[in-house]
């Protein structure tokens, strides 16, 4: 039947990718945005569980006619570019065997986010290919973009980080933030599959509920991030993080609250803003809030920065599945195979 | 059948009630639980639409099998007390009517939540009845129990405000709050009946929107009440209030960030918030993050303080129609009645 | 604080009861109704996972402050009465336990629910403690009340059948059923506690499935029941039950396309009805399609019944949970006990 | 930005395309599916409201950067192709205009679906242009698809009948219906905007509900469609349906329990179902039941047919705003225009 067949690239040969860790939804999602993609031709899934199941009986949404195979290495021979999909401390070894093979990799997971190895250590344990880490490059495009380009390993950012740096970048790169509150609210598919009873429908369905209010491992991400855009001796400024689940399937917004050494007015935010995200092609700027819905199954983050009644008041909506991490990932891998940016997207 | 016959109170005699509004969602609940309340005798319900309905109709969930009568006022006169479920503003002459019947009133609407008339008037327009302002008591009963049991007319707090000011009491009266940056979420239910695209279900559902992120008029009634809490001289704080939509039906939490300026440890939070709600039938103190779904359809509110990160957080969980309307407006009538405070609660 | 303690009752002993396997969803909520019963008194509850939790912080929205227990036999000896919520096949020898111990028992499995034992063992395998099944009483108390008032071992119907077995009776005590298709709809609470991926949130929002189109283990329940409510010599009848999962927490339809020898107008299925349910406290007859909203977190069942274009066509809404289960049990405890059927619910 | 540009058809002119009324959901995503069409200019969108305004701004999911324009006929002449989503009844005359001034059109109300003028009156009211009846082709290209290659005016089918009669099709054609039973279930969106309380998201979340269980507007069209289909002399039969609403925004899921006057095993099914679809892109016949959610966001339609316990089972999912509206227009336009049937979808 008709899609059974991937798209047929015009101009000739497409980079052969395969997708470790394709049980879980990111993995999943990323599979299938590869299968579709135009210059991609994916050649191997593999995934943890599941080993011999067809990924599209697993996941009738995401129409990948491949079997789930085993991590076996030696598959890896044919293979050009590996996506990562694997839980935060399991990734680094596939990692390190696909960057032995020669492979180009785009890593979902934390292992490789984090320039300073103790922070990273101190949130998710010891790490499990610490060589790698001076070369790997952080994967959100609208900050660092030329680095992608020219990058063998891509750390894909967390969801939470993705749509908060793209919120605060303007202003953190102009030296405006003093101290900013996040109140971050996800989807229950950022949570994982089999997330026990507060992902199950009866937990999750006419709730809200707080999660991890102190000490949430996107917290150090943002902060370290942040820190790497603000101007040398923008001084220490404070930061709050508090994500919260909410019932919907995908789809993740962050509402970020800043006080400005400077006062800015609504015309200051609009040229900040507008003069930063001009040419990004899935950044969108919007003059009302934006809602998870406007970007539900897109690459988009929208965006709304507002000088509120007291603060800055910053919204920024994304798909966490999507711009949050599988999407994402092709840009990243657009960039480093010197595609256009929103090939396939 | 059984559910028609109202409860009998053993000892006598029950006070007459009226519910004026029943159309909409408050309205609705309010006839609902003063039906079943063992010391209330619902004699009339009014709506400015559907006259001649039964609210059972209307309402299956509600099983009120009385008739939707027009606002008349003569027929007042069997009444002894009056709970108005009027859109702001059109509930002023309403209440003015019923005073001067003699009805003692509890008003679910802004017109006399206010102390200061202008701060009413300038987010709702010119006042109804100012008259009857300086008599009005605030019904949060955890905050003004007393003037509430003397009291004949009664302003129902709004329900981001009964949340936020439980949440925050605590530190307030202690003169312990700088800064605070409120992030609200609402259930749909919120908004009122009929809310046009934004509440419809595919406006809804699968989405999170941030709504009147500046000027909100809930954020002047927080400050009117947060400073009358504050002892004199505990000198100037901001407040930044954003709250949000959420595809949930009943239900609201309200996350307060604050920056004290005292250093509290997690163990003086406890005592704090020990010490202040002890006794409190309808607040909880709960040790892990409160959720919407766990108040759902009761009047009782959840609520956790923590030493977060960087600032405190508080966290306070409600269920909008119940305790942030007419679950309250009973808390208050029963007051007013010298009943128990949680009978039919 | 106020709800901890039990209501009293005003006139003296109350049962003593206690509820085995609160973890699941029925279970704890049996526990929460047994709590808050006025004549009842809960002394203890078991759990085979979670002991030494309170219930109330694994079910917060039941707020039942009693520590879980393990099930320990020699703790049932100062209960009068206890309710099983075990799974199919493990409640029985729970059941015998404690008939041994003398203890009037409710049970919600399937263990005693058939008169026959070989159509039981087709669907659930080898029976547990056949020895009982003849004193066992089938606990829809709207089809043999008389029955359930003497019994000392009372099966709770499956939820499916109590919907239909409500829904069709009528027709099927005055042989008017040739052939009917069930198409039942049930939230997600139906299927258990930790369901896997079908019951996850991701898995069942936005969507509906079919699930075992064929051979659901509540079909010949409901064949058993309606056969023995069908006068002799009315003939085989065919039935068709498929059930499908709905993004809903708590709630069941099931829509009957009944085909009769009888030609039946309007008038006469209201007739029929209104006459077999007139005096029955938990069923309404209802004139438009009701739906599972209106019976939430009650134990109340709406019936339409409807001469349709080309069928007679039944509508049954119940909670699953409630009618369909705990709240149904309590209502046989209620008549067991001697009590108005329909106290504490 | 990227999304602002049309995708560019790379052998040359495109057909230009207008979409009349793109306020409601399927014209809105009508207009957005020719956006993204490689070989569909859109010219031009219209609506009855919210004239002036960006599509984009109206539905941001939707990016389509176009000013809504009011229904002026002039601005006609440059356009090749029109798509008309107006409601039944006041789409006719539209048509009619559009015809007149050459266009070729898919119309997605009821009007032009009925070959039996009578059958459409009796549930529309008189017909607006009775006179393009006989021209036009029911847009249903799995069962017509040379007709609709052929027409300038075609009819898209109602959301339900286009579900059921893919799902019965097969036996249809064998003559091998004796009886049906159409349970239908319909994701929220199958009921347009603004539908008042019942598709609101209070009204509607954690509900479900029948809705004209006699006398639905699609039943007469899936019988003329069925009886269309089956041989000559195949006698007659009985067909019920009964439509229910859902907590879901976008989906459709029909049930139906067939009773054959053959005996057909299942290997007999997959062979008749699997004939009659091996070829078609947009269906797929899937082994386990299939749900809303597999669909979402597709112009496909998968199907299950079991022999179940009693009688044929079938079902079929789809998402009525695709390939039960927009999705199959875009399908019919393209067999009109001579394209792959798929293109753009």
């Amino acid at each position: 039947m008709a899609e059974m067949t991937q798209p047929i690239s015009p101009e000739g040969a497409k980079a052969r990718v395969m997708v470790a860790g394709v049980t879980g939804y990111t993995g999943a999602l990323s599979a299938w945005l590869c299968w579709q993609h135009p210059a991609l031709e994916l050649v191997r899934i593999t995934g943890r569980s599941e080993q011999g199941r067809l990924l599209s009986d697993l996941y009738p949404r995401y129409r990948v006619p491949l079997e789930i195979a085993g991590p076996d290495i030696a598959a890896f021979e044919d293979v050009e570019v590996g996506i990562v999909a694997y839980p935060h401390g399991a990734s680094a070894p596939m990692v390190a065997e696909m960057r032995g093979m020669g492979l180009s990799v785009v890593d979902l997971s934390a292992d490789f986010r984090f320039e300073d190895r103790a922070t990273y250590e101190n949130s998710y344990g010891p790490h499990g290919a610490p060589e790698l880490l001076e070369g790997a490059v952080y994967g959100l495009p609208e900050l660092n973009r030329e680095e992608i380009r020219e990058a063998e390993l891509v750390a894909g950012p967390g969801c939470y980080p993705t749509a908060a740096l793209l919120a605060l970048a303007p202003l953190a790169e102009a030296g405006l933030i003093e101290d900013v509150v996040i109140d971050a609210k996800s989807g229950v598919s950022g949570a994982g599959r089999n997330g026990g009873e507060a992902t199950s429908f009866v937990g999750a369905t006419e709730n809200v509920t707080p999660y991890k209010p102190a000490g949430h491992r996107h917290r150090p991400e943002i902060i370290e991030k942040l820190g790497l855009l603000s101007p040398a001796g923008s001084g220490d400024w404070h930061l709050t993080f508090v994500p919260h689940l909410v019932p919907v399937d995908q789809g993740e917004l962050v509402s970020c609250y800043v006080r400005s050494p400077a006062d800015l007015a609504q015309a200051d935010l609009d040229r900040l803003y507008g003069d930063r995200y001009r040419d990004e092609a899935f950044v969108n700027l919007v003059d009302s809030p934006p809602g998870m819905r406007d970007v539900r199954a897109t690459n988009r983050c929208h965006i709304q920065a507002l000088a509120g009644d007291d603060r800055i008041v910053v919204f920024s909506a994304i798909d966490n599945l999507w711009k949050g991490s599988a999407g994402q990932a092709i840009q990243s891998l657009n960039l480093m195979l010197g595609l256009e940016e929103p090939t396939g997207l």
